[in-house]
């Protein structure tokens, strides 16, 4: 029960883990090794006393208040008073216990009961995390050979340029297919960034094309673990990102072999994993 | 079963719906009154035959397209060859009906079998979208009194002072919290923006300083819609954005009496509800 919000001395920390890893850094004259700094995406486990474990995605720290905030949000906890305890558990640094007063984990019982099972968010609703199985990647047919850095280069101008309501809304995000040789093959927009991608692939999975192992997905923002999952099951060897990628996503893109491009935006990007697509990355 | 990826007709559909709104725009000299276009965000019903409905979050179009991904990346649906049927529910604009063949019917119940209803998402998991109640609102204590453009203006950069994670990754949301006279009480930061919102509402939670009626909440990004739900649910007054709201959100923002401001950045910023709350404006 620390944590006040007016308390300016914790309003500097934010609560929130990073990791460095080693990365091929590209910038005009070519590439070099550096280590860069992810932001940490890890799920957390919320063991409620009497009740179902619930499973989030989220960066480590201040897992006590994402708790209290998540089950407020719902309307499970009203105040401080509808909790019990809550702590993370001795010696798991992803798992959270909580014990609600009744009143509240009546309430509980009640967003349960009307809350089904879905793959919509493709994050939460697992009561333990599976990320795809090696099997479950498509056998990679027609590989790309290296692309080049100039190649790379030219999808976020090609992408924003099909974008259309990001021209007028500026408020969302797009998911790009292109062939080996740069070709755009299909743009789709959502709000949702998962859902950009999934209408991208499931396009291609209703014109029979999956799986795309000879594509390069380009996406507006940011490259989360989510995106990196359904990438992999459509068997798609390099993803593309303007900004930062979490460092699941890079897990994920080591594990399963997948090129994962980072910040790709004017004249410079990072590879993360799998730099042998590349042309002049080592 | 149209949507060719390689059909670059349908390259420039990118499948998304916006809508016009009236709002006051702020720049330098003052406020304007102006048509602002949103990208829209509104539930989709996905009824598979035998099933309970799933639902999920999204901007209208390409919705088969988007069940097809969605069920593919959970790996439910392998091919096309999978699907029996997938079309809109006649008359309905937000339903969509799929039928799956026996073996593909069966992983979804694998996939339904191992997931657990959570609030973690915020968006998926619910049978039947339900936004916040009027009570559900706390009753609003000191409301702040109108709050300068000037003030305003001045979020973005206090709050981006305040990232220590975003500085070092660029991979990171935030959400700030504000009193009324524009101090800064705290900051919270993680890769899924719903979770910086649920730190920094829990923080404030744990502290039995519900509900925020006196203050501002400042969000790094976009203000989806489950954004504000949040923030009613906590009394929050205004909620201001660096990007984009979507629809959705200025629908809730316009019923809870919740003040809207988007595209706050440089020396310009959106008003988009209840602009009573902001100096000038009318």
């Amino acid at each position: 029960m620390s944590a006040n919000p007016a308390d300016s001395a914790s309003a500097r920390d934010t609560g929130c883990a990073r990791e460095s890893v080693r990365i091929q850094a590209y910038m005009r004259d070519g590439f070099a090794a550096r280590d860069d700094t992810l932001a940490v995406e890890r799920a957390l486990e919320i063991h409620v006393a009497g009740a179902e474990p619930l499973i989030t995605m989220r960066t480590p720290g201040a897992d006590a208040e994402l708790t209290a905030g998540l089950m407020h949000g719902e309307g499970v906890i009203r105040s401080r008073d509808d909790i019990v305890y809550l702590r993370a558990a001795p010696g798991e640094a992803d798992v959270i216990r909580l014990m609600l007063k009744p009143e509240a984990r009546a309430r509980l019982d009640r967003v349960e009961r009307n809350t089904l099972a879905t793959s919509a968010c493709g994050v939460c609703g697992k009561p333990s995390f599976s990320p795809p199985t090696p099997g479950a990647r498509q056998p990679t047919q027609a590989e790309p050979g290296r692309v080049a850095p100039a190649l790379l280069l030219s999808l976020p101008d090609r992408l924003r340029a099909e974008q259309g309501v990001f021209e007028s809304t500026g408020g969302i995000h797009a998911a790009g297919l292109f062939d080996s040789q740069g070709e755009l093959l299909s743009v789709r927009e959502d709000v949702g960034r998962h859902n950009a991608l999934d209408k991208l692939i499931g396009a291609a999975l209703l014109a029979d094309r999956l799986p795309l192992s000879d594509c390069i997905v380009m996406l507006s923002g940011r490259a989360s673990y989510e995106l990196l999952q359904k990438s992999v099951m459509a068997g798609v060897p390099i993803v593309c990102a303007v900004s930062a990628p979490s460092s699941y996503a890079v897990t994920l893109a080591e594990q399963f072999g997948v090129t994962l491009v980072g910040f790709l935006r004017g004249d410079r990007f990072n590879v993360y994993t799998h730099a042998e697509r590349v042309a002049g990355a080592t």
